[in-house]
């Protein structure tokens, strides 16, 4: 069921569902899931060491490009959720994400999506991701 | 430039970008699109004649299963966006929406993306989208 | 019933609810009322010919410093809700307004509340209000 | 500096600072310290025996009829919050919340707030508190 690659580091975030976070329907509006995408990037950024903050900082941004979410089970608020995320492809000029969220109690999959990235200067110009980072972001196991 | 179906029927709503939107690239944040293109589909129901608040109402919903985006330009706080929302199909469980947010004042478009929908009953099985608004939604031009 | 000021200029605003905006109660989610009251500021100023985007491009910034609010009855999906905004004082470096939601098709109050702003700079140092701002944003009926 | 009390049991919880949190000033957009306000008061209620869930599933709600908030510094992508919460005062069918934000790294207080609830049934009546509830959410140290 699930779509973990085995050959990348996977780095984990647990968070607990807001009330803010869900809808009428009772779960969790659609959009959050993509949010906790960008929790699990973050994490995973720090992880790597290199930090988010860091590449703005120096005056680097990865502004998302293109999003996909396929959505498979619903979470509830109170939920605690597991965002597991990875690199699947780091380019001079781009880096895509892949990311599964799961239910931490049951395993069950909730959500599996990706998100691409291009790196861009203060004016919003795309330039080339430096190589010492993209070595750090794309690490193997 | 603009990905705009010719076969079928467009409906445009206009809203200004909210300082909530935006995040500290100085720019929208790229989940509030998405938002945007739920309210198009709100909009979009209400034209055709099939309100989505009358669908709960009947104990029908159209949780989304599936989501894509495309960010091809940013908006800023204060612009006045248009989105397009049309129908790319209705099957008889399921629907296809497809988006596309552009300036008003220049037409420069801005993201362009889909969503896919399950109708499911008060216990969330699939069931069968009522064939009356089936045609409702997928009316052509 | 209503709190409107009656030696001031209220400007209304009407925006429709959200999906986004609603929570597992299957009613709008109490900071949404918050993000509505900063709609009706934006519009406010901009209708008193002091758009707040204005400011921000001369380097002058209006975060919040407080803010109140008091929830009276709920709002659903689709709902038409207007918001009528007015300041209540405007002063050498702070300016507070006030607000009050109500249902468009009945009248029902929703929520009314107020938020105070200093003005800052670049650097998030207090700063006098440009005096011909602070008299167009205070001007009254 | 802190407001916190000395007689109640005040429950922390940490949270990291989401970019989708951040607006185009650089900083946490407002209304998102009273989301963090929210979660403190889930993980108030689940230290004190009381999930917010249980009341849920037993048919009672706390909907939110005042909110208020005072900002003191901004806080940025990435930055270690904690809120503390504790309890006000519990009255029969209300309870009234306490919290503040401050930065983890320097104990800087962020904001404070208030929130007051009333008890609810599925139908939106007021109704008591169950006893052992108001004693288990007012514990005192």
């Amino acid at each position: 069921m699930s779509t973990l690659p085995t050959d990348r580091i996977v780095v984990e975030t647990t968070l607990r569902v807001r009330y803010a976070e869900t809808d009428a329907m009772g779960v969790v509006y659609h959009t959050n899931y993509i949010i906790w995408f960008e929790v699990g990037r973050g994490e995973y950024s720090r992880h790597m060491g290199a930090d988010y903050r860091t590449w703005e900082e120096s005056g680097l941004f990865l502004p998302v490009v293109e999003v996909s979410c396929r959505y498979l089970s619903p979470a509830r608020y109170g939920d605690l959720v597991v965002v597991s995320t990875w690199v699947e492809e780091a380019r001079s000029r781009t880096v895509t994400f892949g990311y599964e969220a799961h239910m931490q109690e049951t395993g069950k999959v909730l959500a599996a999506g990706r998100t691409v990235h291009v790196c861009v200067n203060r004016e919003g110009q795309p330039v080339q991701i430096p190589s010492e980072w993209r070595d750090m972001m794309s690490k193997r196991t």
